[in-house]
């Protein structure tokens, strides 16, 4: 449907061109870092410096914007300390007439391609402290969710990207294999042991390598087609429900990673899997896959160290607090969560039941 | 198509049901390791040990067979050595009438329940070479890629989830928060920092759990629909081509993953990506997302630091490649790997064009 096709984009497409091949090009990352057009996004304990921005109009919440800023504007952050971390995002993907002319080997002789490069920063807390001060209106993003849905979507991916990778430099600051100091290479999406002998120095190993860990996200579809079974954990507004999820685990499919969490989160039986559509979910950094399961079996057993309720819907309820909004009985997460998508894809798949 | 379902079994469902309850049920666990009829499965060096099984018909492989042994076989080796790591991998999906009972509440009163557990034990070096001598006929597989395809289906999905955590253990054995020495807890599944007041204890952090990493692999579909693009790396047997791969990032969709390695790879735009089928594959923890992608565009431009060749095929090549079995041209994966299934998908698909 239309719309699982356009949410895709949450957090999943970005306005940049990730450009993997200049990570390893440190003369142009350093010129990029130093030129006057190049964007800076800004975090502080993995929240993203922000502004309010227009209302929109067809959400709830007031849409907030990253702030974008400068070398000169970053400047005396990155030489005054020392924990600041920088990752290379990408560059804009615009088709002016000056990136045409670059493209074409037209390229103009101050060697400037052109493009517009953009690096996440993430900075300690004095120089957050500082930023607060100096921007107006501008602060740190948080919590993180589900604050992060109130960005615009293209931006939303940037911040993906940003900081998955950010929260692995976070967490992954020692060489796993052998416990020595690391150090960041290729634009900040490699991190090498600085141990001589260290057996992860020896062919190519995923120690240096971000993580992104893949998780299943399923609508469980009752035999009976006119039914879904949504869940709650504890954790949970009160009133909220959403689809089961959970990691896939090491050696197993998509598909039976669905009919094991849906038996042993619910002790509902799935044979056939459908995938309908992913998204990255930068909580630190999973990648939510989102299918449909078709039950068959309908009793169910709550796993009470998983979650702590999980019953079927009627597609007419389900209908009612989507579609009118209703709030009365329960609620769903919002329209740019992948759950949301999800449910709404079933009611359209069934729109002629 | 029948060939898809079938084959996602390989290296995918698996003969055991994994009961992740019993993760933390360490007496339930330390009853099973010490219970005659538990299996033990051994690994050296992340090569599983197997034996020479009947010639299957239908491959062109001779069949190996994972060698099944029991408690008595291992219990001095599991003794004498420190270095030996353990992983409780399931139980057998079985449903004779013993464990119907069992399931129905009439447990044994001696507290056994019928469960028959598998357990992953990985050995040193000097304990291989005793279980070689005593075993004859048996062995250590090595290398494990193409080998590993010839294990029967089943088995293929438990060496699949035993290697993987075994990879992970021998990687990963330091604190990547803080560098200090971990312990291994829930049946292998877990590693928790021995460091007090390291920050990884406080919260859920993915530095305690084995690692899964996504990765694309698609078949590539000119816009004529009757050419499919291949390509080889250096590293491959002369002649072989197989669908191009990479590894998705974080922050980023399926979709995205699939478009933008296409492009690196070989300069070829992609529009619409379908998802096929996924097959996880222990080299060392990936799982592998199967894809169609739609070419929008024709012209090829290898980055040969990535491939050494990429090449629009024929469906008339690929059929008889992959049907008539001819090597003449070129040839592609074995029938077991996902790039193999991909492209036959491709061909089924397209055989009323
Ligand atoms: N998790 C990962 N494990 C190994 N290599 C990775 C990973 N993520 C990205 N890479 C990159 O992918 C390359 C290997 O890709 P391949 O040749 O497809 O195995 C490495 O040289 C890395 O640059
Ligand atoms: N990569 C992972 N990161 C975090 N938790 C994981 C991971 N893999 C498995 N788990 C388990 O999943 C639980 C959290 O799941 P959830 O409540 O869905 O976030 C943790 O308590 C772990 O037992």
């Amino acid at each position: 449907s239309n719309d699982v096709k356009e949410y895709e984009n949450y957090f999943g497409m970005t306005l940049l061109d990730r450009r993997t091949d200049k990570r390893t090009d440190s003369k142009w990352l350093s010129q990029k870092q130093r030129h006057p057009d190049t964007v800076y996004i800004l975090f502080s304990n993995l929240s993203p410096f922000v502004t309010l921005g227009g209302g929109s109009e067809s959400s709830h919440h007031p849409e907030v914007k990253l702030c974008r800023l400068y070398r000169q504007d970053v400047e005396q952050c990155i030489n005054q300390t020392e924990e600041c971390t920088l990752i290379f995002l990408g560059v804009e993907l615009q088709f002016d007439m000056r990136l045409m002319a670059a493209c074409h080997g037209r390229v103009r002789q101050d060697e400037e391609d052109g493009l517009v490069a953009w690096f996440a920063l993430s900075i300690d807390s004095a120089c957050a402290e500082k930023f607060k001060q100096k921007y107006e209106g501008c602060y740190f993003l948080h919590p993180p969710m589900p604050a992060l849905l109130q960005l615009p979507e293209k931006e939303a991916g940037v911040i993906a990207q940003a900081r998955s990778v950010l929260a692995w430099h976070n967490r992954y600051r020692f060489c796993p294999t052998c416990g020595s100091a690391t150090k960041i290479e290729e634009g900040g999406y490699k991190k090498t042991c600085l141990k001589e002998d260290c057996p992860s120095l020896q062919g190519v190993h995923n120690t240096s390598y971000p993580r992104v860990d893949p998780v299943v996200i399923m609508q469980v579809i009752h035999p009976d087609g006119n039914h879904c079974l949504l869940g709650r954990q504890k954790r949970f507004p009160p009133g909220m429900f959403t689809c089961l999820a959970g990691f896939v685990e090491p050696g197993e499919t998509i598909e039976d990673a669905v009919r094991r969490e849906v038996e042993e989160e619910a002790g509902v039986k799935v044979s056939h899997v459908q995938y309908v559509s992913c998204q990255p979910w930068p909580m630190p950094s999973s990648l939510m896959i989102g299918c449909l399961a078709f039950a068959v079996s309908t009793e169910i057993k709550v796993d009470k160290n998983e979650i702590e309720d999980a019953r079927w819907f009627t597609r007419e309820q389900v209908v009612e607090v989507l579609i009118k909004g209703s709030q009365h009985s329960f609620f769903v997460p919002p329209s740019r969560a992948i759950a949301h998508q999800l449910i709404k894809h079933w009611i359209g798949m069934n729109a002629n039941l």
